[in-house]
């Protein structure tokens, strides 16, 4: 598959090696990915020695902490928080070929400082202690030129079978879309946790629920899996889930407030 | 395993026939689950012919719309709609065993009508076009004498092997996490899908990511696996997502109430 690729696309460059800037979660997993993948990772650069090193020893190469200091590759990876982007891109060699990670940052940001420019966004959760298995991680990629774009596909494609182009705009939607589907659900298992555990409880009681709930629209569209009292608005549990959450004012708002919008939004 | 536990509860009786009150997503599982396991179905009661002929020639048992002409069994199973509940347990023969398997409804509802009576909760989320594994499903129990609960649970493991005794309070409790971490999540699914179908993209592209944000915490506690703009409070993103919402203020809502929470939940 991957030499189909390659004489396919003969004329382009081959991506070798990267500076990966950041070592967050992101980075982390992607640095780890990349490695497996035989992409050598020249260098680690991030804001504090203890999580530049932290990282650079996991990978088997050398850090900074000095975006000056950065060494030459094939590609920069800046993967750090959309707040400090900006001021980390100033930093680094304007002859650089740079892409971000950021599903809400668009790539425009990147042009002022680099000619090869673009966004290497794998859209799923990372955590640090958890491995992943990139395979079939969405990769959504954009880029300054269509041989650019080659190149990253190229890199993409050892990662994942799943890569997509994707600009800036829709991007944007899918991070938007992300938060809801992962950190909005997730949040929601917390409260399913915390809610359990004032009965003594124990939240594995609803592991094979949320595992179902995941799976169901694997397959159904979210619309047709729909099951519960709000959507039959069945206002006898309704009320009595109101009532149990009555000295829990801010769950109580949300409680209502996604019943009457799971109500509002049957077909 | 099952004879083991026939050799220690001798002396209880075995439920080897049900009759079931209710066709909906529940009861459809549920008499499958029932009948592959070697218990037999001898008939189906359900509001609507349609409905009852359905279910009834799916378990090849007979059926009615007429709950005084129930037949002996067992057990009666009564999964209908919380509000219809009672106006059903008025109907059926004061002599019969009967469990309801409802989340939110107590015990104590059926104390009035039948000596022995229990609750027979499978926490899951079913619908009728989608076949479950109920080997996993916890099957909550709760009864009116040890005698009674011996029996439900040797019924309830043939189905599952994670039967657990939950009292009328704590399953309330267990419906309301349920609620959050099912429908609520499903919901959010649901928005996810049409963010992305907004721009054209296919939901599919979130499909990893439903799938990693449900596994997460099947071995990490939520609140370690929280990632995401919310709860490092990244504002340049959170006002990002908000503008994009503008036009959509129940979304906006939503988005702005829940980041709040998850930011404020932090440890």
């Amino acid at each position: 598959m991957f030499l189909v690729i390659l004489k396919q696309q003969k004329s382009s460059k081959m991506i070798k090696t990267v500076t990966l800037v950041g070592a967050g979660n992101l980075a982390t997993q992607l640095g780890k990915s990349l490695t497996e993948n035989g992409i050598e990772i020249v260098q680690v650069c991030s804001r504090t020695e203890t999580s530049a090193k932290a990282l650079a020893d996991q990978l088997g190469c050398p850090y900074t902490i000095d975006l000056k200091k950065l060494k030459q590759a094939d590609l920069v990876i800046v993967s750090v928080k959309d707040d400090v982007l900006e001021r980390v891109l100033k930093q680094i060699d304007k002859r650089s070929r740079v892409v971000h990670t950021a599903g809400s940052v668009p790539m425009e940001i990147l042009a002022g400082y680099f000619k090869n420019h673009g966004v290497f966004y794998p859209l799923q959760t990372f955590s640090k202690q958890r491995e992943v298995d990139f395979s079939n991680i969405p990769i959504c990629l954009e880029a300054s030129s269509v041989e650019f774009l080659q190149e990253l596909k190229q890199l993409a494609n050892r990662l994942s079978q799943n890569v997509s182009l994707v600009n800036s705009e829709e991007r944007e939607s899918l991070h938007l879309a992300a938060v809801f589907t992962c950190n909005f659900v997730n949040h929601f298992y917390h409260i399913g946790d915390g809610l359990l555990g004032e009965k003594g409880l124990d939240f594995s009681l609803l592991k094979p629920l949320i595992q179902e709930t995941a799976l169901k629209v694997m397959s159904l569209k979210p619309i047709d899996a729909q099951t519960g009292p709000a959507v039959r608005y069945d206002e006898t549990i309704i009320d009595k889930h109101l009532e149990l959450l009555s000295y829990k004012p801010e769950l109580r708002k949300i409680y209502s407030f996604i019943s009457r919008s799971i109500y509002n939004s049957k077909k």
